[in-house]
């Protein structure tokens, strides 16, 4: 993929000059329609060689475009806070919403290639990685992010006179570290990791476009270019459409058996605890949760605990069971509720990527982004080819979580529709409890055998060995929230020991 | 104030037994009635002495009530990331929506008595901190911000007793540390430091509650219905009426004679240059702004720019002229339109606190803070007592800044009343321009005279030492652009060099 872009390909300044007005104004415009129409976000992933000229790009598209809607992000080496939460983590929170363009310099590729050639991963531990990014990327293609990816190239020979090129001018001296240098001589060695990097990465939501760097002239009218003609394209009605495609061939469909189902009617409800053996039980558990989640080996982990059930099923009793063996210092509980503008503008996973715990912490959703693939599913806020493609980022997206330490269990409340009614009645009547019963509740349960379906759909597709689901009978209160509470210890424990 | 909290104050088991279950259900009910009528966000701080049982306090407000809407907060030392900020920054960081409650464990008051306590300030220097926080806190009170603090306390014998019980019993002996012991010795030295600071801090919109913490279910029970009583005021329609208080006395009204207006009127907009010298201008400005930019000794200071000025006044191309100096991993602009939802929930400048820049930073603000005494003033959007005492909650804000190492700017980009119709004509003609005019300029233009008495106002009032306005003639947009780049190049140089 690079030999082209070894050639030597330059623009004069002639041609440039004919050719630049009209770009910028195109772009400027390009840039107003996206963000009033705000179909798409837009991430130019500049990447490349030392000295191939990716700042001075960056700078160029600044000064093209209107600066007050284009940030452009750095990421160097992480800092602190960036190490104590999973790796895509810094990159989520750089994601800029719809309407808005973002410039990151290097992304997640010069982290990746950094890592191969320090021999912290292998050729296959590289794959890994690529294979993970290229799931990420097709997902953020699927949310509206268009993402444009540039490698800014030179020859070798190119290269070295560039950086002695930088080297004697006194304004640019600076930029010219050891590293450069060193990054330079390893040249020969280097190409083949690119090639393959670049290779395993180009893909149809997301390929890459090498731009040859030895001229600048011809790198930003090339990169602008291809720029303007994404921005248009992002500006198009069509683009928002696929929201009516059909289901994506990745994601087969859920079998159309009922069998599945079986899972969740077949709990047995009856399972109950009295009284004594609830409050033993009930301190015991929080004691053990209390006294792992304050051992030294916390500290490089975290605890993600996620809530699922029918309405009614006793989420808020059992997070208070398991808030109550916890220092509040060290955990957040994060209800979630219909996305706010600011989230709506973003993929769906940003809102929780924001809220995941560093290490140390402790993050309790009540309600998360099953959400997906149960309510807005079932009430078909989005398309099926959305929900149907959800298991696998949701189950990439919990593998994330889990390689940066993080210990995940998801429960799931059931409990009879009989028992869901007396509940509800209850509600009613205790003046406190009135604010937590409201039409939507009623609604929700007329749907009641849609939500069976797609909770078992889900049950079946993102229990992973790594986070896996446990389902809770939870008709008797007691039961469930020691069930809960023991599972988590038990989890714990196994992480921690382990 | 703290004598009548070291009497061994006590509430028998049998007693607490008997109020707990009803504060807690109507501490559960206060909660969701904050929540659904968001009219306040609460704010329980909890400071006291060590061993005083703060922690606890915390994990028992937590147990009472629903944690899902409830976050505790602990403020320790700092991390670089909020090092790198103003002192405030990470303070509004967790500042609560309205509707829900945080805890702030010690809050800002830890922060200041330890920084008496080694020396790093005296005691007029503790007296200027005590100050500041007396003007943040009664803008929070404005700002729906309902602040309890409590200082929970112990007699220096009762602190001795809970430090021996807690280092004999296994489960808490880790919570002893040398400090609470050094600190313990430093009880009768420290007590004139607690009740100076307790007494220069307790004010009517914010006053401390002093607490003895030797017995817990007094200490709890008096917390837990303090709180109660604030939740129930804060749900009051009430307490959201003051919006139509009369104008505060600590902010006089502005005064009624025209003249303070001249100021703007006798601008002399005949000021240009033509191309040959502006080009020139421009290209020595910038260059000096980037090589400022760029020095070793910036890392420690930051630049925070903001902009306003009457539509079409050339804000975006003097920020476009000012971002293409400088490296574009370095800034960010933040155009600011109306609030969004989250926003409105909170006071008016945290919007603008979560994008200050950090040390070696720079953020661009095109429109600002400022929208309070503008537009907010013009079009009715705040009281008159609102915007009146704004003008002192954004001088202390932009003193925090400084204090932080922040180089402030603020320009004014004044144009004629012709000059602006005949840029609204020249907009609404170029296709990529249109974007840029709504009805909502021509209304403001109507309204000129208001916008003039407006901005008379607002230079006057906030144009401080630490942070002037530049006023900027604009009519020729090429003499503005010179003008603002030399103003932050004077102003950063002398920074630099100071």
């Amino acid at each position: 993929m690079l030999e082209t872009a070894e050639l030597g390909h330059a623009i004069s300044k002639r041609d440039f000059e004919l050719a630049e007005p009209a770009l910028r104004e195109a772009l400027v415009q390009a840039q107003y329609e996206l963000l009033a129409r705000r179909r798409k976000a837009v991430v130019v992933l500049l990447s490349g060689v030392s000295a191939g000229g990716r700042g001075e790009t960056a700078k160029q598209l600044a000064a093209w475009m209107d600066p007050r809607h284009l940030r452009v992000q750095a990421f160097g080496s992480r800092t602190p806070e960036e190490l104590a939460h999973p790796l895509p983590w810094r990159y989520w929170q750089a994601l800029p919403p719809r309407g808005h363009v973002a410039v990151f310099m290097n992304g997640w590729y010069a982290e990746a290639m950094q890592a191969r050639v320090s021999g912290k991963i292998d050729d296959r531990g590289l794959d890994a990685v690529l294979h993970n990014v290229r799931e990420h990327e097709r997902m953020l293609a699927h949310e509206d992010v268009l993402l444009l990816k540039f490698w800014i190239h030179l020859s070798k020979q190119a290269q070295l006179q560039r950086l002695a090129e930088l080297g004697r001018d006194k304004h640019s001296t600076w930029r010219v570290t050891d590293g450069d240098w060193n990054r330079a001589r390893r040249y020969a060695k280097s190409h083949p990791l690119w090639e393959h990097t670049l290779r395993e990465s180009s893909t149809g939501e997301a390929p890459w476009y090498v731009v040859e760097g030895s001229d600048w002239r011809y790198r930003d009218l090339t990169v602008g270019n291809i720029l303007l003609d994404s921005l248009k394209r992002a500006n198009r009605p069509a683009a928002a459409a696929r929201r009516n495609a059909p289901a994506l061939a990745a994601a087969a469909p859920a079998p159309a058996a009922i069998d599945n189902v079986k899972l969740i009617r077949d709990l047995d409800l009856g399972q109950a605890l009295d009284e004594a053996a609830y409050e033993r039980a009930l301190t015991r558990q929080q004691g053990r949760l209390a006294q792992l989640t304050r051992r030294k080996r916390f500290d490089r982990r975290s605890l993600v605990l996620v809530f699922e059930g029918i309405d009614a099923a006793g989420k808020g009793g059992a997070i208070r069971r398991v808030a109550g063996a916890l220092d509040p210092r060290q955990y957040e509980v994060v209800p979630v509720a219909s996305p706010t503008d600011e989230e709506r503008a973003h993929p769906y996973l940003w809102r929780f990527w924001r809220r995941v715990p560093r290490l140390g912490g402790i993050t309790i959703f009540d309600r998360s982004w099953y959400g997906r693939v149960l309510v807005e599913r079932v009430e078909g806020f989005c398309s099926e080819s959305d929900w149907l493609r959800a298991y696998g980022e949701i189950n990439a997206f919990e593998a994330d979580l889990v390689s940066a330490g993080a210990v995940v269990c998801k429960f799931w409340l059931q409990i009879s529709k009989a028992e869901q009614l007396a509940r509800f009645r209850a509600r009613e009547k205790v003046a406190f409890k009135r604010f937590k019963i409201t039409e939507d509740d009623w609604r929700n349960r007329r749907r009641w055998p849609h939500y069976e379906r797609a909770v078992a759909d889900m049950v079946e597709r993102s229990s992973t060995e790594l986070a896996p689901w446990t389902l809770v009978e939870a008709e008797d209160k007691r039961f469930a929230r020691v069930k809960v509470l023991r599972t988590i210890a038990d989890r714990l424990e196994a992480a921690l020991d382990g």
